[in-house]
């Protein structure tokens, strides 16, 4: 045992990057699968660009994602963290929360998988759904879900069970949502339904704005519903 | 996106070792919770003996560990690897497998926790079950289990879900068994239990040794029946 060497670091480089319709962390659902109709899919860097290495993937469902919480290092880790689904005043062990901020900085996420392209011109393809990462974020091992050792329904999940029973009812005219393309739209509405706010703000006064699939979402929130008032291509920001 | 720069590193740190009763790799159960006795406890290094790390986290029966493969580096990594579960003579992609040879070394189990105990002398301590994780394995991080995100008993597992169905009927005599510590016998029938083999191997007359818990349990198997013939204390050999 050499639990007193701490000096040993290891190195470990990306072998793909994810393509969400994400490009910032505000909106983006708390853990995979939440959102199941969400679309993303994976490209590998140079080096991996061989089909052989998704070989058989296909004949898994579901997939584990190991990744970088990229745009969330901070030079110094914090022994407790503040869940947002405990309001944000609660303070929780680092390694007792899914939190960023954390001594290394990995996510974990299981995503569904849709399709495997073994040979495109980009080299193999993983299409996705459920993924709660942002674009351009660098995964570092792909592992193939096995229920038999992976899945445990019944586990204790503390505070955050809540997460599901919590969900907006969200409400977009027409003339809004149909500036957005159609195959993007229910996962908007599922994200909004999920209450991307922190969980201490509740001014109904309050325009928020989500960035979607190249579009500035604006919304508003009155108790437990929520009100999309602006639709903006991002492109025609300032 | 950044997805043609392949040369970004990220470095992480040990944040725990792991104790379990594994001193070599032969004979651990091929996934965590397979052997839902086997106890082992993990102890935080120095940087984070700090009891608040770990706050709340007794209130989710399961955890995430992300670890390294220390054992099984290789310079190279190669596209494609053989599981043992297909007889080892099949390839599959790296990334349609959990082999340990992979671009980055990457292990992830979920292990049940039996206890947490913040402050001890050796600070924090997380005293869990179902591990298959050699003794002294560098953790990365710990996650809580969260059962709406992470559990899907009904994800298509390929040939991974033939993993529980092969179970051996293992003979081990009294006089034997009694040699090991009452409350590691059970774990120890339940790994041999497993077949701890290579699939490829099915010679009756070969006798395995394999390490567990300081002793090397030694055995032969014929069909179905596994027959545990010594049990010998490590430190007699040579």
């Amino acid at each position: 045992m050499k639990c007193e060497n701490t000096s040993v670091m290891l190195s470990i480089k990306p072998i793909a990057y994810i393509h969400s319709d994400f490009s910032e962390k505000f909106g983006i659902p708390r853990q995979s699968g939440l959102v199941d109709s969400l679309q993303a899919k994976i490209i590998f860097t140079k080096e991996f660009r061989n089909g052989d290495c998704i070989r058989g993937i296909e004949e898994f469902s579901h997939l584990w994602l190991i990744w970088e919480f990229s745009k969330n290092q901070r030079d110094k880790w914090t022994p407790t963290v503040r869940p947002p689904r405990l309001g944000g005043n609660k303070r929780k062990g680092v390694f007792a929360s899914r939190a960023p901020f954390r001594p290394n900085p990995l996510g974990l996420s299981c995503v569904r998988l849709e399709k495997a392209v073994p040979n495109s011109p980009e080299g193999p393809i993983l299409y996705v759904s459920g993924a709660d990462l942002l674009d351009g974020t660098p995964i570092y091992d792909i592992k193939p879900y096995l229920s038999f050792a992976d899945a445990h329904p019944d586990a204790l999940g503390s505070f955050s069970t809540k997460a599901l029973e919590h969900r907006l009812n969200v409400h977009c005219e027409d003339a809004l949502l149909h500036l957005i393309p159609k195959e993007k739209r229910q996962s908007l509405l599922d994200c909004l339904s999920l209450d991307p706010r922190p969980s201490y703000q509740h001014d109904p006064e309050r325009i928020y704005g989500m960035q979607y699939a190249g579009f500035d979402i604006h919304f508003s929130v009155n108790a437990n519903d929520l009100f999309v008032t602006e639709v903006i291509p991002s492109h025609e920001k300032q």
